[in-house]
């Protein structure tokens, strides 16, 4: 068979997370934490079970769900989403993506994304005969150059894909980005894709900008979001896409014949979950204190620290410590030092490599404090 | 925007469950069970979360659970799979289905289907810029009239899909069919989809004729399977694929970047719960019981009974009640008569009628009584 992604091998966390089981390493790779999710909300799945929740969810996600997120998001982003027509329950923040791009975009549109970025973002692109238009970023800061963005934008671009806080930086979108984004695309036909999984992990009191926050902006925008990380379950698959109805009409075409439905005991269960507030207003102090712990460790190593604004990811550079490739430099650290992490250029298409290496700090504090041991002999 | 899919509607079985909701009608439209699954399973669900196998599983699923459906593949079927690279778990039999379209499916490629059809094949195949070659087969009986398929074929032909027992119309493949695909299909470069998700349900004794039985077409099938209808949690949303390992590298391509993983207690739980053959061992008695108990209730209606061979759907035919179209005779029996059904045209392209209705019997004995009840009313 010719392969409808000729370029495409497996994704790098599959690759890192399989290697470090291999050699037994502790596995700072793949972005997932390494204690459990909260009993009670495993005591919500098991009630939902018991009470039967267990055949085909509606097409769009069990309701109380959808209105628990419109609730959420108008509190804090003063957006009203209509959970009836514009909210989708997705099999995890990948499936809502992939949907999104599905969606709208046609052969020959083109997608602008910022690199380093997250990895299912190109291949759904392509897979739908989109073009990826992509715009490298440079640490330490990634901000991204607006102007570079306008002279990549013409008449056949579809979509701007943004991601604050951003995998894999740990870089945030700051208010003039969005001044600079709103000017960018007014009159233009140009849709965004929002991926705000990070939404809750943001730190140090800054404000998450979310496209639900401006007007302009929401109403062309796919918002991607996910239970996986802020309740410490990325295992379940259970994520959403809010949009306003002319396009979330689109998606779920797309949609119910992709997956049709969404596992129904774990969409009551965070219903219930979410219906306390506080079980994501916490966050930002809960895994706080996980980045500076970490980063305190690390600043003992000879690994030089790179910003950290959200997300539960923290990069360092290393090209004082060697010029190898951090493809190889990670394979080196994974099977001699003992620890794994994802070498960043992997997000890069055009294979470039600043020497910088990510590490996810969603882990006890005992693995953090091993980890750094082991960073400390390098 | 330009809608991907610009035909495409709310999927019937969205669309006839909420009208039963709407009117509290007894819903034998959607299938699944009015019944819970086991508590069994629900408690090694639970099991699973309190163990901590709450975060992602592997791409490609959970290698135990891998290496259950490859031991029952091969005593149920005769083939040898290798978990490693030939299965894939996925969100329900559903995505399973679009991603194996997406992986091999190129712009302008042909594949056949036959109708009445599940209606997730066609806009799959469309959104992949493929084109749906559509063989409509008549009641009773609906079987395939191969020298019609092999007019179909031409050197675009990339596919056909087969669904063995099918939805809607319970018929199976018999051995003549597996003898004439396999002449038909020699020394082309035609791949199959087989959509088996009802493989378990299988009445009067007879063999479900997988593909994997037959080595020349189970080295050129994707074959798709789903735990949802067996175990009677469709809203659990697991499911997989078995494919040879030249085109299970290819869907991994397409799945790892358009859901990444699948839910992981329900996967530790499945394995753990399909140790015990008698899980499905037992199905075909459990759901005969039920079709018969339903025929036999159906027998004292007006509406004429078609074959059932398979599946959990009756499928009857009300042309000696009304000439009235299908989607309008539906509404009326749900809205009037209180009993929903799904209009079998859904499944046509192009609009053929048969007047015939499909029923799930997949119910507690009362709701079979209570609808039998009033279809005698009709
Ligand atoms: C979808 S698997 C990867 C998890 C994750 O978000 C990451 O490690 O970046
Ligand atoms: C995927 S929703 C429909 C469930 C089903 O298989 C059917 O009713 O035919």
């Amino acid at each position: 068979v010719v392969s409808k992604l000729p370029q495409t091998g497996t994704t790098i966390f599959t690759v890192m997370s399989a290697l470090a089981n291999e050699v037994g390493a502790i596995n700072l790779s793949q972005g997932f934490p390494d204690y459990n999710c909260s009993a009670d909300l495993i005591g919500l799945v098991n009630k939902a079970m018991n009470d039967g929740h267990n055949q085909y969810a509606p097409m769009a996600g069990v309701m109380s769900l959808r209105e628990r997120i419109a609730e959420k998001t108008e509190k804090l982003y003063g957006a009203v989403y209509n959970p009836e027509t514009e909210i989708t329950i997705t099999a995890g923040g990948t499936q809502a993506i992939f949907t999104a791009i599905s969606a709208v975009i046609h052969p020959n549109d083109e997608v602008i994304i910022f690199e380093p970025a997250f990895d299912c973002y190109a291949p759904a692109i392509k897979l739908m005969g989109g073009v990826v238009k992509s715009l490298p970023l440079e640490p330490p800061n990634y901000r991204i150059a607006w102007d570079m963005v306008k002279r990549l934008i013409n008449h056949k671009t579809k979509m701007i894909i943004l991601n604050s806080p951003q995998n894999p930086t740990a870089t945030i979108l700051h208010k003039e980005d969005i001044d600079e984004l709103s000017a960018l695309v007014k009159n233009q036909d140009i849709l965004i894709l929002s991926d705000e999984v990070y939404e809750h992990l943001i730190y140090d009191g800054q404000t998450h900008h979310s496209m639900a926050r401006y007007p302009d902006l929401q109403q062309r925008s796919f918002i991607v979001a996910s239970f996986g990380k802020p309740f410490h379950a990325t295992g379940w698959k259970v994520g959403y896409c809010m949009a306003p109805a002319y396009l979330m009409q689109e998606f779920r075409k797309i949609h119910q014949f992709l997956v049709f439905a969404v596992n129904t005991p774990i969409q009551y269960a965070i219903a219930e979950h979410l219906k306390n507030e506080e079980t994501y207003t916490g966050l930002p102090e809960f895994f706080q204190q996980k980045r500076d712990y970490f980063r305190q460790g690390l600043q003992q190593t000879r690994f030089e620290l790179l910003p950290c604004y959200g997300s539960y990811f923290q990069s360092v550079r290393y090209s004082n410590i060697t010029d190898e490739k951090d493809a190889d430099f990670v394979l080196r650290l994974t099977k001699e030092f003992g620890v794994a992490a994802i070498p960043v250029s992997a997000f890069y298409s055009k294979g470039i490599d600043h020497h910088v290496l990510r590490f996810c700090f969603a882990k006890r504090q005992e693995t953090l404090d091993k980890a750094v041991d082991r960073l400390l002999k390098v």
